[in-house]
């Protein structure tokens, strides 16, 4: 950990699924959390088609514009997936095959009673020159890293095993703090305060987000920051201003409140 | 509807919320199956903060790439409702108060015994010069189209009502038909005859999603395109040679299988 530096990180979801919305991606939240806790802020994301100059191109842009570029899909057997030919096109490397994944991946289909070993499977122990693999006992099929680009594989279960290994080779900067109240009030009437508040803290992140319940309009108004004594003091300001127009504010469990669907919202 | 051109959009997904992992988006898929419907694809999304230069320089880069750019988020009344000054800044033009929203957003209020306009209030009223409104009745405050820019709410369900109205400004191409079909087997088994088939169709997309059950293995495979005959070609040819490969496969209702998350994998 590098104490106050900030560390950013791109995600690139490769997937023609995800495009034409016949799969819900589920990745983006999972890995910006991750992220979050080991000291690294996801500062944007692009799902982009399994189409290879967008990939090549794509790929070489955020490695270039952030610290860490994480890529999820496409690192299968099938024809439709490419990332890892368009990773070495991106470095301009060649590509290797590497014996002991081969060796493994014949051994996890021996357990499982599956057929023989052929070239679409090869393909998932071939890998650009230089990369340093990130094994998965999910699948077998390892995920890698190459200078700052970690790629991993879309299906969530083999992506989180891959992410615990891709940890290991993150320097994190400070870790963000998240706290979180909700009032009810309408956006409307709070947002005055609300601005006077983030201009004399620009250091923390103030977002507020607007919500409609069965027993009325709320907002939830969540702080961010790396300083853990100036989000106190923002958060004690904005319970005051917040009960001083009338409101009844109370801090929010964010823990509990992580990766909920958008909330209905009031003017 | 123009017929057989290919027309493209890209989704910019404005909101701190989102990268912080806090939100799930929503409106990615189903922006991706409503411009389907009217013969758009979309060809990307990005997710980005809440970052004045990063809003401009993304909306320029896109605006100049895709036929369509929808926004999402960001269009509220608070301090972090920044997209709107961001969107004329890029199209380089001034902004200007609408008189007529604002009385929309006075009755609105009044019909919920709210208080005062206010300045806050007064943003939701405000927008680039030239914006063609979208209006929605979901929350009185509309969203707009500059160009071929369409700005729209980050919450879903005001967002929906925006994208019925941006319709009627949509010169659709041709729509893309899937079909697919569910085998029991492994991906590795099936990616050859898959690959030749695709090098053989090279203008349907075909896609292959492995899944991990309870009762075993099985791949989704789930061909696009926009020639129903070519279509049901690749299909029929599928399914013969999966039958040969030894598998029993069967079509896949993709309506109910759309949107669902990312099933577990085999290689």
């Amino acid at each position: 950990m590098s104490g106050d530096r900030t560390v950013t990180a791109c995600l690139i979801l490769i997937g023609n699924e995800i495009l034409s919305g016949r799969t819900q991606d589920k990745n983006l939240s999972y890995l910006a959390g991750g992220l979050n806790e080991v000291g690294v802020q996801m500062r944007e994301a692009r799902v982009i088609p399994d189409i290879r100059k967008t990939i090549v191109d794509t790929v070489n842009e955020c490695r270039a514009k952030f610290d860490y570029v994480f890529t999820t899909g496409g690192i299968g057997p099938t024809h439709d997936d490419i990332t890892s030919e368009c990773i070495a096109e991106a470095f301009g490397v060649g590509m290797y095959r590497d014996q002991e994944i081969v060796d493994l991946l014949q051994s996890y289909m021996a357990r499982r009673g599956r057929s023989e070993m052929n070239e679409a499977r090869l393909r998932m122990a071939t890998f650009p020159e230089g990369a340093v693999l990130l094994r998965n006992e999910v699948s077998a099929a390892p995920g890698y890293k190459l200078g700052n680009v970690f790629v991993m594989a879309g299906v969530p279960r083999i992506m989180h095993a891959m992410f615990e290994e891709a940890k290991r080779y993150l320097q994190g900067g400070a870790v963000v703090r998240s706290r979180g109240i909700v009032v009810d009030l309408p956006e409307g009437t709070i947002a005055e305060p609300l601005g006077d508040l983030q201009a004399r803290f620009p250091e923390i992140d103030i977002g507020s987000y607007p919500q409609m319940r069965e027993e009325g309009f709320r907002v939830s108004v969540v702080a961010r920051g790396t300083d853990p004594a100036r989000l106190n003091q923002v958060i004690s300001e904005l319970m005051q201003s917040l009960a001083d127009l009338g409101g009844h504010p109370s801090e929010e469990d964010l823990a509990n409140a992580q990766s909920q669907s958008h909330p209905d919202e009031q003017p």
